[in-house]
């Protein structure tokens, strides 16, 4: 059901190539995350053919973030010391036109982090990647297309929302993905592992809207194929692993939902 | 082989709806928990239908706390940290009657987190999940039936003492329960993840005896069918997860082995 | 494919009996390790026979060091309080005569943490567990057997390296070991296990060179034989708890690939 028209299109191609291209140059991606989503996280960037490194120590943030190729920023267990990881890495990484990819965990949970996440949005980051409830805390409107395509304008990053479908926008181009299954909302950190692989595509290709896209195209298609053959939450995060490691260009192709908005 | 009297019935009857009410409701369960045990216990809450949330920043704590529908307070892995954060969320939710559960994870292994877990009890968790190790180092005696009923009055909590056979008192009523699987004590965190779906049946239910035991049976349940088809114990937790997800009032009655003490 | 000769022979009958010793001793292995590996590293020692602990509080990690059998120090995410854990513990067990292993994670992507192995390594670990990157960062040479052998005798310390191939010595007495899969490359916080069950072997005999790699083989062989029934990254973690929860002495001497170095 690809509606082919620019913008999906690209996205499908580059979704297609894209874990040849993560297995060939093996992108070092930097994550700074929450330490519920660590193992999850570093799991799916290595099965895609990245490679994580994780510290948040605040003597050594800064030779792994300039070593790394992009970054993810998570703001899952904000506590203090992740938090100083955080703006150290952004120091570090001043100047150098390095992307990231910013998932403001909760941000509707917590005065603190809210206001912590819009001076993060402040500093550009390439992508926010966003559930609803996140999105209404951080743009004070509900998230519709008009909304979405707003705060991207306003943010200059791209806006990727993820729910039962994910939007993907950057202000002037907008797609949406078809892709995934409803046990990726039973598992613990699948949206901080998507954002992470959107940061590893961001490693390989510097275009954010289409890297994005690819990358929560690729994660749709695995869940959808790994819930398709899954007998719950346990399960499924096994079999999405599997599954991601082993996509083709082919199976992408074939599987592949993406329309673009008007 | 269920022994069909008044609290032994009461908990297999709330065990069996308790699924279907965690699914409706959807609890805020704030879980501060070892970093070992995080995942799983995301999972497992996720899986029966919670919504888990894990941060231990100072800054943030009484946020989470405070907007949460119940707590669990686990003893893992007690930096100074985690130490304040149990500190911070136990006087945001002072004079809010949210119910919550203390786990005093390796207390035989440190005097520092002994005298501290028992501050903690003096605060008055509503439920105290324990081995019988842990149970030997804050009780000063071996946990026989007569211990733990005088524990649970000298506390004032509903005390689950877990092992090869569970039992739960609140110093008057006392109920054995008798499902799960030896392949339970060969998977980390899963004592903390039962803990952790106790506390999501406070947030449905304000009877710590009845939703302690109805949680503990659901669990030993979920593991007796999870050993029963595992090879081992890493498809055992992968296993536990998808028959948590999957289970209904009848497995759940069929299954039930719960009975009283006299 | 075991060429029978002293010391490969000497590690094939141990590893062959390593894990029942592990099952009749349970020692006690105090892990301080990084947080993304901690699950599957818990998870491993469960599954040999172990008893993990994980704390990094420095109130408390005198208690739980001197009361363990052996440690493991891992340097991943290295944060300020997991370095001084790592202070506290190792003066705790000076003049203790236990046995620990040093696993310098990603050395050779931050300065400041190969100048702290470099002072760890000066405190006598009895293993070092590395791959080749961190072997050269530290050795300042590529890991050759002349400079593996070398760097043993100039640390004292028996020397694991691991890869495609692993090869450990204690600078005199050299074995090669040549089990495994690729998928052990694919999944997180592999290598990390394997340093925690050379920790537990070190639990249960006191014979470095002979513990390591019998624990090195045994790992090997659990990730192969769970490599060839898995379908990816996903399940062959999964698998490789339940292969290595299974082993027997039969199975392992007949998978073991053991020679001696001249």
């Amino acid at each position: 059901m690809s509606l082919a028209t620019i913008e999906s299109q690209d996205v499908v191609d580059f979704a297609a190539q894209l874990l040849t291209l993560l297995r060939a140059r093996a992108p070092k991606v930097h994550c700074i995350t929450n330490t519920v989503a660590q193992p999850l996280t570093a799991n799916a960037l290595l099965a895609a053919g990245a490679i994580p490194s994780l510290t948040t120590s605040q003597e050594e943030i800064e030779a792994f973030a300039q070593s790394a190729d992009s970054m993810l920023v998570n703001l899952g267990t904000l506590d203090a010391e992740r938090r100083r990881a955080i703006e150290l890495a952004l120091q570090a990484i001043a100047g150098q036109h390095m992307r990231w990819v910013l998932d403001p965990v909760f941000v509707e949970r917590s005065a603190v982090r809210l206001a912590f996440a819009r001076t993060l949005i402040a500093a550009k980051p390439s992508v926010i990647r966003l559930n609803a409830a996140e999105f209404a805390a951080l743009a004070g409107a509900e998230p519709d297309l008009e909304q979405v395509r707003g705060f991207a304008r306003a943010t200059t990053a791209t806006v990727a929302l993820t729910g039962e479908r994910d939007v993907v926008s950057d202000g002037t181009r907008t797609v949406r993905l078809g892709n995934g299954h409803p046990l990726m909302s039973k598992v613990t950190a699948i949206g901080c592992a998507s954002s992470a692989l959107i940061a590893a595509a961001l490693g390989v290709d510097d275009k954010s809207l289409v890297a994005a896209a690819a990358a929560l195209l690729l994660f749709g298609i695995a869940g959808e194929i790994a819930g398709e053959t899954s007998e719950g939450p346990g399960s499924f995060a096994v079999r999405l692993l599997d599954v991601l490691h082993g996509l083709t260009p082919e199976i992408v192709r074939r599987h592949a939902r993406a329309s673009d908005v008007d």
